[in-house]
């Protein structure tokens, strides 16, 4: 299955948050910190959103930090990813 | 009964959620998760919404992830669509 | 007595809703599923509105959908109509 | 007392509600339905407003449809009058 | 001392509450309707509020209607006045 | 410790509040009034904030009006100051 | 691990609060006020956000004051940094 996102939305993966804390124990599911840090997957072609020219400054295989909560959660073939505008994308990191 | 989207709006049909959970356990309607993938059914033919120039990227006949709890849902001789804005479409599925 | 909606103003006329389900019970008021089928009475000129030019689209005569809970009853000479704005207005069915 | 609404303002006057429902029952203040008819006292010169030209479509004498809820309520001369936008005034009944 | 109101703001002092109801009833402070109007003391020299030209319509003087509850209360020298924007004026009473 | 705001922004001191009520009480802390006069410590350059061009109107040393409740409580060397944009700022006194 | 914020954003790394109230106690984590100035680590690069050109104002190694609650707090390699928007950034102190 092939995602191609329209406009400036862009396809992201989350990576699985730290399942240990400092102190070496294991934490269940609900105890564990939202992960912030996601690898992007596909990006779309940008263009105008809202009137406004959007150029798209991320690309595939960039790992991004977003701002949490932004996005919409989509599971495609078993696997969860997010959708967000490249707006909701802080920064690259390398 | 034919539909004929208004300006960026495109009338699409979610498609059926799973009725299986991969344990193998069919759910009841409640329990299903709401489905994201429609079937893009009619698109409007976009032009000057809120005085900005909107071009239709979706076409009839193209899978779409929607963001949940968008559009508005409306009966049609019995069958369940929803009328969204083509903004609200967050990407093309292969 | 003659109404005529200002700007992009369109006065319609909700259609009654189904009286009976499908299993054949007749439904009282509050039972009823809100119709979201209306009839166009009244089309205002279109015009600038806040700012920004707004053609008409609909036409005296159409059957449209409306979204839900949008525009303003009023009641005239005994009978219950809906002034929306035409961007209140998802499709015209035909 | 004169009042001179400034720039898209309208001054209009509510025309009392019916007294009396179709069964003939005389009701009280409360039970009343809140009107929606007024009539145009007053209507100020339009201009630029918010930085948007505004041209006054209403004229004194007017009988117009307003949504319910909008405008300032003031009381001149012990009468109740409505200062109101136009933008808030849905149609003119003739 | 002398206030002067930047851009579009408005210095005013409510006008006293009348103090007797019509059945002649003198009464105390919580029971008085708000004053709705105002003298104008002062006036700002308008200009560009929010990136849009903005000119002055009412004048030191004026006896004005505003929408309750806008703008903020200053006492000076141990007398109670509202500071406004202009857009806060609904009309000039005469 | 210098402090230079950015764009639009005022640096203002809090005038101290009246300790002493009209009849000669000497007020505690919380029953004080927050007092609305505040005297400029330092001002922003100006320019082009939210895309729309601010000229800076107060300066250096200038009594104001500020409304209640804007910008943000900064201590710095344990004195109190309030950063807030110029736009919060209502009126200069002389 | 480097961080490269996207456009108007600027990664700041928040300065240590006082330990120790002006009476010489020592505070516990929860009751020490939060700390308002914040060191510039990076900075984006400015550009087109919003359909608006933005300059950046701050560089790497200035000290900022920050709207309190502003920005999303991301923790890299153990360490917690925030990632604002310029325009939560509201003066330099120097």
């Amino acid at each position: 299955m092939t995602v191609k996102p329209l406009l400036d939305r862009v396809l992201i993966k989350m990576e699985e948050a730290e399942e240990t804390t400092k102190s070496g124990i294991i934490l269940a599911g609900s105890a564990k910190e939202k992960p912030q840090i996601a690898d992007v997957v596909e990006v779309g072609p940008g263009g105008l959103v809202d009137g406004k020219e959007v150029t798209m400054y991320v690309k595939k295989g960039d790992r991004v930090i977003t701002s949490k909560y932004s996005g919409t959660e989509v599971k495609l073939d078993g696997v969860d990813y997010t959708l967000v505008r490249q707006s909701d994308i802080l920064a690259v990191v390398e």
